[in-house]
């Protein structure tokens, strides 16, 4: 358990490097991240490379014991090749070429720059195939970025057409899948097929679906070019790529099968503040909101079943989100425990120190751009500190949450109603298994479930047959599987399937879709479980029990009124639970707390929102994400690693406003005084 | 009175036909609507015609007994069509354009389309010239959806320069009319004339109406060609086009020229929730504004003066709105109702069978998706059989309402407050004569009046010496007038008229506007009227009377105050009455009380909103849009055609939630209990 | 003191000249502006020129006695023209062209619209060098209206990399003033660098600055052109511009460089709607906000410390703003008043007579289409009577506020917060000081200060050396200087300085900002002030005093508690404080009134809102834009030559409800009973 930090020793005086690299091993830091966005310093000319200034940074580094991580300089091409091959630049939807300036313009489907990223990564990766100080890479930075995964370009059109026949071998077989008898729609040929441009109405789902597939897995593609370049170098080094925060249309699971470590990119207040619905709380200005963060750490933990890393953890203020205030006290040092809890073997802070110039002045550092120590240098040496006595093994988490990026794509073509948001309602589950402490793997839903207690599916929306199957077996061999709204409505080409919802999975289920329906959130939407009332929010479905119970039934007024809005199948060996709502908090906490006891998984009472528990490897971390301080109780003489004994029987322990307390106990023997 | 429905067989499978006959005939249904967006399977490769299918539709159905309505399938050329002549798209303003993906993208004006329309439509036609089973068509589909009647295209822009070559005959004529002086904008020719493109400032008032003007032409047109080769093959064929709700750039009462039979689209829970100003309450979700949605029937009714269809009625839920809640029970049946009291022959619901791909999977049917039979389909039936018995001739209004779609597109484009909108604003006056039963012509202005009681004109616009005559001339001959806010504010090229507003009008209405302005919604705008205090809203005048008697002063703060607001003059034979406010309900609801007082015209108290009452052919409806049941007393022995009577003495009649009752009385016999 | 009119014969049919001209002459006029807009009726087609009208239109205005001011037509270059050399046109940021059929539409940049300019200007000046009636020249209009600065063509892309060139002389240097390192942006030729057109992620901010830069000299070049032109044929002309209200992208002090008589377009009513962030109230409506309108005439008084003109003045109601109120009685004689007691020399009312086509229909003239008296002739009447008696001397400011157009860009560009204006922050002390009656010159920051008793700089965010020694000077001089939030956080390349902020200046405020942070509205921010708690918005800083004193510590909520927030630094032989927050309007009040009593600046008790008074040359202007009529107390006898004494004692002066009264007396003298 360590902590990095990501530098950038061309922004400075090479005079200061060494006065950097002995303050970075004074904080504890082990990793150092290197050469993002070099490409114009790595190779101001075609042809002409400079890397006598990484060298000896690395050397610097190397030489207070520093392990460096380098990247391919991709994301950020340099002006001269952008002049010479301005074809390797994307389009906006409507034509628009995405011009120089920034960053992330670049085309993934450009022959032209797949050539030229062949010629820099292996360049870059030769260079250093020997070198002793580097220890794995980090592909690029963050793909998708200023939403750059979908491309409408020349490029991507015929790579389009490609893909698509690939997929379906003949044109007859696409227009029967997709269905496009309706308005006229009927393909001549794959080549006639176009990325969906302007157009009236509403573009076909099926082809906005397969253009969402092609674009991410054009992605996938680009960034195994990069892992296989690098490992005809040094097979020993790892692979690794930085995914972002609550990130919709690349699919983390599809990349992170090229990758040896997955890593992601943590800004706690930013996030809060612009990737949520509701409006953020001054504690969540000055520390984030812990679900919305950890459900990040569960989803990349969960692409590979393995520990992950935070490659760029918020050090400070940062410059992107709308509003930027300064983190509490202790935050910096908060988060890097939290990731640690759930999964991450290493977090690195973004970055060693502000910048002086270009689009990031107004993003804090580990140091003033002065060159002084910040705020968030205190915390993570604090953190390195803390970590470092603890080593621990990888999570095991006893619920499973399934999630497929497809289904995603699919409600976001589809909302049918305005805040319909398929990672909201997601997170809505989530947030219930959180707040009693409950330890969460998200997966893809073709993941091996047999290890699972209970899984929760909020929105299978895409079924096949294949995957209705792998559900069923796991009930059948005694699971409990939990699903909820809006399952099994599509096949996997977006068609309805052609029986009713929930399609393939009705059997399972024992229950269809009689209707649904949304709603303004105007409109109060209420149901009866177990003889209690609770609210509901945007969508309905009415239930048709075949062989299920009814366990809920919607008072919402009018039409609605009376009809059955969950059920329950005891199935096989297993049970089954569907619901047919969005559920508000209240209900959601209730829905997944009988689960939880159905499936006898350990888990605490309700904690108080912003104040999280998470156990790894017998050690539990209480993590207070809010301005008051609380004290625990714990079994008397449970041993406390991080956070003070208040009392000599060693049965409390004391945490700080934006403080964390470890201690080594069971989950559920902790408990808010 | 009948019922229809709109079927897509070529979605279907060969083997399914005969039971979808069966079912449909079993409900009661009489037309059948085929063919629509079928382009691409009628002709599936250039010259390649496949007509078996349709001839095989149109055989199963006759069979059942069915009629069978066609449509010209231009709305989707097939794509083949669109990549061997791209120049039939249309551009947006910017010169993007507007893709093959959805529907609508062609440009009316395009030679080249021209030529395909004629090619499939005489093909089409021919085909069916002689089928026994085949009655009338439909041209196109909803011409103008998606924005799509204003085009910038080359096309376009040469087709406007010839179209105003014809109107003006001399450039210098337009320079003058236009008053192109200001700001430079003098035209060297008219060649040199193009369609409003981006510019840094608004666009001329004067090329804006006539670019409005020329791209409705175009639509006129275009469909004009389908009606000559519909025609010309057998001209017992009627010829029809199907209009959208609450539509404004498209004219009706100039395509309904070309037309036998005028229809349009009726979507009640959708229209409430995108084309009005408040937010729809729950019951309005349910089941939609009952004056809203006549409002449209009343429109279209007018423009031939005839009988008109309901060509597509809403099913059950639809995709398109921000929310699709479920309809209230009964509310299908409620508006097949509703539109045949307003003066329906016939209402098709829009569509057999849910889809299973592409744009309108969340789009109900009368069927669902896996062919069972879906809410709707009760209704449907209901209604089939309770309209069957009632053959009742076509409305007489004692009212008319004018409207000028020219006078429409003159406000929007200078609407001078953020919230007047010409069509909400012609609704106050309609709602006002609603909720006294009062039947009303929505008829354009130069209409013959003689036969009505009352003409309410909410804004006449745009006034020329003709128009201003021949209101004259009805007011002369004892016709009440009813005048409102920003009447005769410029001539018809959209100039401010030489004198004063309202100009050629000021004679009759006996007073000039003094002053105009507008307020945003936070200030309070109130007028004394009679004695009593009264809220309007957005607009006010001040009028200067000159023969006219000051009926309402200003008690609006300041300058405004105890200025002239309402005018009346006995002019003539009959009266005028000019509203210089934008009155709010209760101020709608007293002026125009007066006014159908004043004129004799037979009506109700002011019915609860959501419940109404309209007599047709000696039939009373009364449709109630709410979720509460009401009785109604009636004379002693009224008959009672739909509904039950609660006594025995037959004077009262129950109507329940969403239902509807049919009475055989007068509209004023009618009371709620 | 005087008064003038915008004219248009050209719009008129010329039987109508000689009654206008007696018209305005009976009103007082002694101004009128002529030809602006007049390209296409002086050439209606290349090389045939039409001056007889303009003659004759001067000729009749001469002979009345009337002085003419002519305007160069440039703003909108005729059809042919723009057909023939369709390179003029400016095009937007993704490309688009900015169409004919407005104004504005051509580029600053454009080699072929100069030469047409010059061609037009100096065809223009030759034949009225001689003229006795003209006495001056407007040069276009409004330069930059409808967000014209900022052009994305070819042309500017070429005149931009000159413009680099010329400033930085080699790219290396280019290179490291900017620091380009970052993101890999190094540009290897001036040619290379581009106008910031679409990129996935925001531009690097020292491209944007010198871009917006480089857009506001490419203005200042143009304007020249036209200036070199007409002092060539007769330099006894002024050589004027008409500036617009509240605007950002044009740096109205570079551009003055050129003009003798610095003037701008006043429309109250307007502005309150659309440049200001709060909604205005029925008053503001009626009358508009006093300090908005006089922030503007203080910022092009001060350009060239001279009096000014207001070349437009609103005559009434208008058409661009969301709603068109009319203005209260006696509003338009209120304005001339307001402006005159800031500085101005003339105000002209724009226009004579309201327009019947083209654009600008819902504005107002004095006279009605119609050509009868409107509200406003009678207004302008009376001002123009009650002003010709009084001859006053330039204002003499106590106070300097310094702003820097550059200043304004770099915050736009990076506000890091939703609601950071540069422009609402400077007119938070703006009011203050207005609030005590006390004249300020809004000056650039290098204008000499010597003669100031205070000067208050609410951001000089880019921070040079140069410009920190001057503030210096002034201090050692003994001035008194408050400086607000956010200044000295970036040298002028808009990089971070060297060291910590305010970089440059932190000598002599004897402070360094330690942190800042920006907030959503939704969170309370306050601090403790001379043991007052006041509120505070937006933006906090945390202050590290070395030599200053704390005067005021954060009381909002969590770590920015306890830090301080305001500083005062005895240096030299006056006083420097800085406050590091962004105050409410009761903070602001405070600080400015510590601040002024430092300073020994005579000024009032603080004001009520709308009741403004303002000093010229030993007269008071005491300005009521309210409803609400006051009475003032002033010494025994004062003379009052506007307004009422209402005693004879003359020791009370009555004004009424959006009335003037002018006494002479100190604003001291003056209180509010
Ligand atoms: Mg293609
Ligand atoms: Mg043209
Ligand atoms: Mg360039
Ligand atoms: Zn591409
Ligand atoms: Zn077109
Ligand atoms: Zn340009």
């Amino acid at each position: 358990m360590t902590i990095g930090v990501c530098y950038f020793p061309e922004h400075w005086p090479r005079e200061q490097w060494e006065s950097d690299a002995t303050n970075m091993a004074e904080a504890g830091i082990e990793y150092v991240r290197l050469a993002e966005f070099s490409w114009a310093v790595l190779e101001p000319e075609r042809g002409h490379f400079e890397f006598d200034w990484l060298d000896e940074a690395i050397e610097v580094l190397g030489a207070q014991g520093l392990k460096v991580v380098l990247c391919t300089p991709t994301a950020t091409p340099p002006k001269w090749l952008v002049d010479e091959r301005p074809e390797i630049l994307q389009a906006d939807i409507d034509g628009t070429p995405r011009h120089f300036g920034s960053r992330r313009f670049y085309c993934f489907n450009s022959p032209a720059y797949r050539e030229e990223t062949d010629r820099i990564v292996s360049r870059l990766a030769e260079r250093y195939g020997d070198n002793p100080h580097v220890v794995g890479w980090q592909t690029d930075n963050e793909f998708g970025c200023h939403r750059t995964v979908r491309c409408y370009c020349e490029d991507c059109s015929a790579a389009f057409s490609d893909w698509l026949a690939e997929k379906y071998d003949t044109i007859e077989t696409l227009n029967e899948r997709w269905g496009t008898t309706f308005w006229s729609q009927r393909y001549p040929s794959f080549e006639a097929v176009d990325p969906p441009q302007p157009t009236p109405a509403d573009h076909h789902p099926s082809l906005l679906l397969d253009y969402y597939r092609f674009a991410n897995d054009s992605v996938v593609d680009y960034n195994r070019l990069h892992a296989n370049l690098l490992r005809e170098v040094n097979d020993e080094w790892f692979v690794a790529h930085n995914f972002m925060g609550d990130f919709e249309t690349l699919d983390a699971h599809a990349v992170a099968d090229d990758l040896d470590l997955v890593t992601w990119d943590s800004y706690p207040t930013g996030f809060v503040q612009d990737r949520r619905e509701d409006d953020p709380t001054l504690d969540e200005l000055r520390a984030g909101d812990p679900d919305q963060v950890s459900m990040n750490h569960d989803l990349y933990r969960g692409t590979n079943d393995a520990p992950f890393w935070v490659m760029e953890q918020q050090p400070g203020d940062v410059n992107w989100p709308p509003t930027c205030p300064q983190p509490g006290d202790g935050a910096m040092r908060l988060w890097a425990h939290h990731a640690t809890a759930h999964g991450a073997d290493a977090v690195l802070y973004f970055r060693w120190r502000r910048c002086r110039g270009g689009q990031e002045q107004y993003h804090a550092g580990l140091r003033k751009h002065d060159g002084s120590a910040d705020r968030g240098y205190h915390d993570a040496s604090q953190a390195a500190a803390e970590l470092d006595g603890l080593d621990v093994a990888h999570v095991d988490a006893p619920v499973a949450l399934l999630h497929d990026y497809h289904d995603w794509w699919a409600i976001s073509s589809q909302p049918h109603a305005p805040d319909f948001d398929y990672w909201e309602h997601l997170r809505t589950y989530y947030r219930a298994l959180r707040a009693r402490g409950v330890q969460v793997d998200i997966v893809h839903p073709e993941t091996s479930l047999e290890d699972y207690a209970l899984v929760v599916a909020p929105t299978l929306h895409l079924m096949s047959e294949e995957r209705a199957d792998h559900l069923s077996d796991y009930v059948s061999d005694g699971g409990h599987l939990l699903l909820g709204a809006r399952t099994g409505y599509k096949d996997s080409y977006n068609r309805l399937p052609d029986a009713r919802q929930p399609g393939a999975l009705s059997n399972l289920v024992g229950a269809t879709v009689d209707q649904h329906e949304s709603f303004p959130a105007s409109v109060d939407l209420s149901l009866m479980y177990d003889g209690d009332a609770y609210d509901y929010r945007t969508w309905s479905e009415w239930l048709n029990p075949d062989e299920a119970d009814v366990v809920a039934e919607h008072t919402t007024a009018g039409v609605t009124e009376a009809k059955p809005a969950i059920i329950r199948n005891e199935a096989r060996r297993g049970t089954v639970t569907y619901v047919g709502v969005w559920p508000e908090a209240e209900l959601a906490n209730t829905i997944v707390g009988d689960a939880l006891q159905t499936a006898g998984v350990t888990s605490t009472d309700v904690l108080p929102d912003g104040l999280r528990v998470a156990e790894r490897d017998g050690h539990v971390w209480v993590t207070n994400f809010t301005s008051d301080a609380v004290t625990l109780d714990v079994p008397q003489g449970t041993p406390c690693h991080v956070g003070e004994s208040k009392t000599e029987r060693n049965d409390t322990v004391d945490v700080d406003p934006f403080g964390v307390a470890v201690v080594e106990c069971r989950v559920d023997d902790v408990a808010v005084e």
